[in-house]
């Protein structure tokens, strides 16, 4: 079959080894050159090509339930189920997502995009299924590195107690997105090399079946080491197993035979299984095959033949860099500046503080939770924990920043990375609530920088405030700038521009906006200011004051949800002080925004400069 | 040594064991005297008596850190630390907290109130101790309800990879608030049974120390069962092995010979250390020895001799009974609404559910977000799940609400119980967030009914609306009424109150509220409406932009953090579409608020019908 003309995965169940193998070959080109044409999640998708049509062979989707975790490793299963066609759109406005979407297809039975979510969906099923007398089988493949996390946790605990059928696939390919970290880790790894790839295992026999009498069975018993005995005693996977699994592995997640056993096993049996399955992330693309640091995990387009990205012809670097370089800066004159990451030190660029101040830097793996009340009890002891976390991820942690850093009035310093609008990962990855859910939180300050110099500026006032201290800055790239640091009051906004007519309150990558704006409205003979409002919270009552108490009218510009907007606390502000202006305020509507280029997603929501200039002069006629 | 004399922890290293006994005896008299009359956690605290002593016993605080997960079980160290002349104001306004508190002792070195975060700020306090090259032990106790958490999990995994001594004590009582669930508990529990209490294990040894000869040994292995070959040879807690700690267990936790030789033994260990004592809730007090539903967890006033709670003397029943009891009517009717809970069968009162639909009754164990999780996979698949959650504990499921329930618009009831304030647990507790946090969250529907019967109109709505519903209440007691149930136009308020120069706009209890004070405002000749916002989101434009076009002033009246509170989205309206009006919005300001009588709390926050009648009459001279 033409990997193009697949329309579902019926065609599997007469498929032979053989035809299996052409196959999964087939999907790796298919996948290889799309890829590098749309950018998209590769690693991944590459070492799941053979388990994920192994599942579909066994398996009988949609009414049996496959639950991709996080969803960014399921584009076989896509190609599977009839949307190879789509691939030229993948990740683009109005085109094929990348992750699975159940308005896409009903191959697909649940969302995700953050972590760890898919056992507790797989149970959600489950129980549905009995509770209905249903019969159908429900398969959630996870990462070892989602695994890790506390949710996943949560899960398994509740999993491993019920005497339902539930088929857990541990996907393990040593690596999330950067090098996995933790304890679950060291234990994958430890079952991985004691074990090599073994075929069809009838489970581990027990000892005593080894010795049915004495003599030689025994001279050779007592020769044993201990820890052998414990390996030919124990079935690999015991942790699994006291915690109600019935555990199978590792299994060759590249070898056809060895899946397929193992998966007609697991569609038997009727309790939990796990089976654990060993897979070569970015297998069948050498580039990223021998990828350690992640780089090939989420790329944008890229020169298929040599390997090499397409780099944007400018001299501009991603946000995450260069806080990250300011970082690394500060971080050589302040001993007490530590970084921790919740396993994403190369989506964050900490790569190089990680390498001059290893001691100093803390990889928690998908755990950001943890890595926020251990920041917590570290700024307690007087250290400068700065955690870079994605404004999508961060949400994990609202009760921890809340109940633990806030309240405690701790200097934890939140480096909120992909704030905004974040283009083609869409509806789950935008970062557009962290304004709304950390301004309601008492003692949190809130900022933003509208260039490199005034992000090392808040970076610097960050670790030099007794308080909780959020820095959110957007996936966009920027022009560098190796200035001076220097404290900036808190609280203080600043004029950018003067206006006669009013006056634009906004912040971030939109300070640059509005000067757009205020240029294009200028043209048409209105004068307006703007005013960089780089702290979110508390904000500048001196200067509002003063704003409101002129005629000038008041504009709040954000790439942030409008419901508990800055321009929600202004309006507040205005209202109860009896103000009588009229503050407009330009946001995100209260509604999940989809994929696609940056600039087309923010021209969708008439963000863009062009709209937001003429709604303005529709308000100054 | 007198309990109330007591100043701090040194006097125990000389304390001999009879010394030991005895002042356990003493200390539980106190906690049993003390408890009866101003109400706390008892069972709790009456178990880990013995365990807290030996641990301030072996250990020098506050130079070593002793974290109390949760925190409510810290009663003896708070005696330890001399606060026991402070008991008779435990929980009260200005008094005693019933948590451990940095700003009430320097022994207090971490602060919590929600489960789980011990593990994670004692890795926090041992990477400080690393880094700065300081010599102190960090020591947690967590109970085995705790452990079951996701973050829990997420900070074993870390501390389990790392090499530096930290110790956890797992203060295993068979049961956290409510009965324990899940594959950890069941794990626990196997320890338990297989083992008794032992004394001074010297680590399990090795199947091979037992045979150093052939012969008996060797005949007496051959006659071994499976399962005890396995006892023989593995190290009781094999699973905390794994995941990289040195385990003891099980400790019997009310004698002090093997408590203290276990924890001189961890004190000696440069690596992660978990010790596994078994203790008994509620010991000493034959009430709470015998207490299987967690009632005696945290009690109000009781009669000492008898174990009698002291019954308030009136008719009205608690928000949590009300609702349960509309809930068990409504299922009743409808096989698809299943009744989830983490780990609060009790508080939330939904035993009388779990007696009657065992089978659509689910207890998660303390587990929010897989909770919120599973509830959205049932809800998919045409279930009909009711979340049953304090509004202070879904704070740990926000990701979840936002990312899964609400993006995929699944049909999940979310109950918040003891949203607004909730007295006398404080600052970790109140549930003045969850308008904010959830009212920008796209798709949610945000209600909250003034008395019984409209709580079963909104129940009814809620389970026929596709869409996620949130039904918040208090901890308050009202009435309860049974009426039928009818459908609510989603969005719509109710006018309670005709008045002629103001209105005031609140929801919930705050609607008896709002009426007190137009009856103290008609005597002061000013007519005042009320209306009765039981949707908080969508709120009702039609009534609000008819408010807003007459003269009446406006007031928003909220038990609710003012920041993203009701008041702020309908500021915003008005301020956006050009009206005049000038609305004045009470609510909590931007402060952790802490614990105390609620009538005191309300007062201390001046939003109480006296203040607010006062402030209201200000604004319409």
């Amino acid at each position: 079959m033409n990997v193009i003309d697949i329309k579902n995965p019926k065609f599997l169940k007469k498929y032979k080894k053989n035809d299996l193998i052409k196959l999964s070959h087939d999907i790796r080109e298919f996948l290889i050159d799309n890829i590098s044409k749309t950018g998209g999640h590769l690693s991944s998708n590459l070492g799941v090509v053979d388990l994920t049509i192994a599942i579909h062979k066994v398996f009988d989707s949609p009414k049996d339930k496959i639950i991709f975790d996080v969803g960014h490793q399921s584009y076989t299963h896509k190609i599977l189920t009839g949307r190879a066609k789509d691939f030229k759109s993948l990740r683009q406005f109005n085109g094929l997502s990348g992750f699975q979407k159940r308005s896409e297809s009903v191959y697909d039975s649940y969302e995700a995009g953050h972590s760890s979510t898919s056992l507790s969906a797989a149970l959600g099923f489950a129980l549905a299924r009995d509770l209905d007398k249903k019969d159908y089988h429900v398969i959630a493949v996870i990462g070892d590195g989602s695994i890790s996390n506390g949710l996943a946790y949560e899960a398994l605990n509740h999993i491993g107690s019920l005497d339902t059928p539930l088929i857990v696939i541990l996907n393990d390919n040593e690596m999330s997105i950067n090098e996995n970290v933790g304890a679950m880790h060291n234990l994958l790894d430890k079952i991985r090399s004691n074990n090599g790839y073994k075929s069809m295992k009838k489970g581990t026999k027990s000892f005593l079946d080894k010795i049915p009498y004495l003599g030689k069975p025994i001279k050779k018993f007592l020769s044993l080491t201990k820890e052998s005995i414990k390996k030919m005693y124990l079935k690999e996977g015991y942790v699994f197993e006291e915690l109600g699994f019935e555990y199978y592995g590792p299994i060759n997640g590249h070898d056809y035979k060895e899946m397929l056993a193992y998966l007609e096993r697991a569609k038997k049996a009727n309790h939990p299984v796990l089976l654990h399955v060993i897979t070569e992330k970015g297998k069948g693309y050498p580039y990223s095959e021998e990828d350690l640091d992640g780089v090939w995990h989420g790329v944008t387009p890229f020169d298929k033949e040599t390997g090499e990205i397409i780099k944007k012809n400018d001299d501009k670097i991603g946000w995450s860099s260069v806080i990250s370089k300011k970082l690394v800066k500060l971080a050589s004159e302040d001993k007490d500046i530590i970084a921790i990451t919740p396993a994403m030190a190369n989506g964050s660029k900490l790569n190089e503080f990680k390498k001059k101040y290893n001691d100093r830097f803390i990889d928690v793996g998908i755990a950001e939770e943890h890595a926020i009340v251990m920041a917590n009890a570290l700024a307690l002891e007087g250290k400068k924990p700065f955690v870079s976390i994605y404004s999508t991820f961060l949400q994990r942690a609202y009760d921890e920043v809340q109940q633990d850093v806030a309240r405690m009035n701790s200097n934890v310093v939140l480096g909120i990375d992909r704030a905004g609008i974040v283009g083609e990962d869409g509806e789950t990855h935008q970062g557009i609530y962290d304004v709304a859910y950390l301004a309601h939180i008492p003692n949190m300050i809130i900022t933003a920088p509208k260039d490199a110099s005034e992000a090392g500026d808040l970076l610097y006032t960050a670790f030099n405030t007794k308080a909780p201290f959020a820095i959110r800055y957007s996936r966009k790239r920027i022009l560098d700038n190796e200035s001076e640091f220097k404290k900036l009051e808190i609280g203080s906004w600043e004029e950018v521009k003067k206006g006669l007519d009013a006056v634009i309150i906004t912040y971030g990558d939109f300070v640059e906006k509005a000067l757009e704006i205020s240029k294009i409205l200028f043209k048409h003979q209105y004068s307006v200011g703007v005013i960089n409002a780089r702290f979110i919270k508390p904000f500048d009552k001196k200067m509002f004051d003063t704003l409101l108490k002129s005629n000038k009218k008041i504009f709040v510009y954000e790439e942030a949800s409008l419901i508990g907007s800055l321009g929600s606390i202004l309006c507040t502000y205005a209202e109860n002080n009896n103000y009588q202006n009229n503050i407009t305020c330009f946001g995100i509507k209260d509604e999940f925004i989809r994929q696609g280029h940056y600039d087309l997603v923010l021209e969708s929501l008439k963000l863009d400069p062009e709209n937001i200039s003429k709604k303005i002069e529709e308000k100054l006629k």
